[in-house]
């Protein structure tokens, strides 16, 4: 025999095991039923993809970050760290693809990083992003924002709020301060760090970056205004009244705006957040971000918007683009955290015992007609004292057991005991069904 | 601009598109439902483990197939090649787990090997298996089995077999013909090849392998028996009646007949096949494999069977074991085939187009409550012309397509087009949704 293994995960990787699996599986039949209802449709791309294409984004910083295949003596091939590369890929190899191309993509990705589990940083974790490419309307931003609202929901995560913004709002102000353009970038981290470091943080991070106090001042008065959105794209509009870049952001949000009302999403959970910056320098257009207002030390739980020129850059066709990811760890720790999601080691709604050699057919016959009739059902698999198998069905938190002892097999009658009152009933046979469904809730 | 990027896959993977994803979503929500439906728990491990753990089960053989890390510089962690190491190490790493653990695992895995992909050979394929860990009654493996029979006839297979035999009888037979116990595995590796080399292949190779004349012949005497099952098991009784193993084989799968008759598992799908002998040497009980009938040539469906000791010999605890696998891929080719699956590029069922700048309002109204009513829709992203927007309709094959032109917008009508018939209704539109439910099949 071979000596025990070391049974471990690799570092920064985990097992999904049935508990968070079931979890997970919930969750994301919502959001694809979601996805799917909009005409979103499912792509796959392989985890391994040859370096020269991987390394587009990122260059020679996102090369640390590689896992690469130690394969023909060199560095040929590693594993994706997102999955944007591989759409860019996607739209450019495969061309037939009819355009607008509406892909979901749920799979999992890989970073050559410091792990830090306990700030759910992992090596090995999923995206779920979902991007429209080839259209420039604001219908599509518009789309993708009342989606992430309609996803929200359906999840059931409690109060939320969808923050928006646009790049070239942003633009408009470096602008507005006299800035040069290439400015844009080093202001956008800068207020992207605001939750982490605080507005001091910010106000010293801009003055490092050679931003002059008076520049700060302008940059922050304008950020500062808030309240309903109607009023503060007004104010926009009339700082902006010389400035062509920032008035098209504002015109852009007016747009969205107007389409979100048309698609019916409430306002109330839309807020225009003008410090909302998202540090990633591809973003051309509308950003937006949403987080729980329960739990808002969480952290954003989508983040998204439109990028432009980023399959271009990735090497791809020019197609515009807009899209966001749906963060399905954090999401799960909110609906966790609200105790939203029990915690379930098994689906199964009925464990069918056996009593003894004697009972043996009929229990699973009763087994398979459970099953027919599309319940969830298991058979224990050895002939073993009751005690053992009710222990199972403890442990497993299944909500009922089956018994057909020596007195049900002469009386054609079938003890069923419910776990959590662990009250027994005894019932027909012909009425086993339909016992059962009005127990689950199945009948209508 | 960054050059174009020279788009293409890893050799040996390949990008599963919407078309192929629609398909495949499709299979697994069938078998996953069932899986559950049987008990079975979804379980995922990381794609990257530990070499050490990896290499336990082919050895250094192995190690060609194994895709490693360029990572800290030597050889430390690799992709994994099959789901059932992962499983062994779950079962030794997380020993909080109930047993009997019935888990089902759907994971792509990597094989370094000679990709060939016009025989269906990628270096990235998924693997879909289900596994009982901790039971050793033959209830499991007739489980198993009636399971396999379950999904084959949920995903409309058409007519298949499932072929049955048990290493025991072939242990049995070596013993019978007087060969020694290490005998067995070359046995097995030469008949599993039948189908491919023929009988006379397979007389040359065990020839080859140091087995004699007379005791091939006895042999194939032996593996030749064939038709109703039971008359085979009791001629093997015959046969074995002074060999412990064989009659220890012949009676697990009398139990497992029994039992199949139990859980309803129609017979005639079942066939006692002597020749099949899975060439892996880790099985230890009964072992079956299923195919099409009506296209024999694509090769096993699915293939499982128990393995007892695998785990321990992982390096994992002793427990007994008995799977299967589901060939996920042959099963999509035999339904491509048989024309079993629509080729689809979309799952939209309405197109809500727009006519004009007024419109925009109105038809994205609409296009939100289609979506309410939970009939998948899209709003076409431009106001350009109508062609445009059939065009799209009729590339993706969205069936229905919704006009609100100026006519409609003045008469609070409705113009739908049935894209497959070309022809147009009006309607009220307060019908819309009962009109479109009927269309598209969903009213009661």
């Amino acid at each position: 025999m071979a000596n025990k293994i070391d049974a471990r995960n690799f570092k920064g990787t985990r097992d999904y095991l049935p508990q968070e699996m079931i979890k997970r599986n919930e969750m994301i039949t919502i959001i694809r039923s979601v996805f799917e209802k909009y005409g979103f449709v499912p792509l796959e791309t392989p985890a391994v993809e040859y370096l020269d294409i991987l390394m587009g984004k990122y260059g020679e910083e996102g090369d640390k970050l590689i896992y690469k295949l130690d394969y023909k003596g060199g560095s040929v091939a590693g594993m994706k760290y997102d999955l944007t590369i591989p759409l860019a890929r996607v739209m450019t190899q495969h061309n037939h693809l009819v355009l607008p191309f509406k892909r979901y993509q749920i799979q999992p990705v890989w970073r050559a990083d410091r792990p830090q589990p306990n700030q759910g940083r992992y090596r090995e974790f999923y995206q779920c992003d979902a991007d429209i490419v080839g259209v420039n309307t604001m219908i599509a931003d518009a789309e993708i924002i009342n989606m992430i609202h309609q996803i929200l929901s359906q999840l059931d995560i409690g109060r939320f709020v969808i923050r928006i913004n646009h790049r070239k709002i942003l633009s408009g102000i470096t602008a507005f301060v006299g800035l040069p353009k290439n400015k844009e970038i080093d202001l956008c981290r800068g207020i992207d760090k605001l939750d982490k470091i605080g507005r001091e943080g910010v106000l010293k991070e801009l003055s490092d970056q050679g931003f002059k106090e008076d520049e700060i001042h302008k940059i922050f008065d304008i950020l500062a205004i808030e309240g309903d959105i109607h009023k503060v794209l007004t104010e926009l509009k009339n700082i902006f009244k010389n400035n062509e870049i920032g008035l098209q952001g504002v015109i852009d949000l007016e747009n969205i705006i107007e389409y979100l009302k048309n698609l019916g999403t409430p306002l109330e959970n839309i807020k225009l957040d003008l410090y909302l910056a998202r540090g990633l320098d591809y973003y051309t257009g509308a950003i937006y971000e949403s987080s729980s207002l329960d739990l808002p030390h969480i952290g954003s739980l989508t983040g998204g918007g439109r990028y432009d020129h980023l399959i271009q850059s990735l090497g791809g066709n020019d197609y515009p683009a807009v899209g966001t990811t749906i963060g399905l760890d954090r999401i799960a720790t909110v609906l966790s955290q609200q105790n939203k999601i029990t915690e379930k080691d098994s689906l199964t709604n009925v464990l069918v015992t056996i009593f003894d050699e004697t009972s043996v057919k009929k229990s699973m016959e009763i087994c398979s007609l459970l099953r027919k009739n599309d319940i969830k059902t298991e058979i224990y698999y050895e002939i073993t004292k009751m005690k053992k198998q009710f222990n199972y069905a403890d442990k497993k938190k299944i909500p009922y057991v089956v018994i057909l002892g020596p007195e049900e097999m002469t009386t054609q009658k079938i003890s069923i005991k419910d776990m959590s009152k662990g009250s027994q009933e005894q019932i027909n046979q012909d009425e086993l069904i339909t016992y059962l469904n009005n127990k689950l809730g199945k009948n209508p």
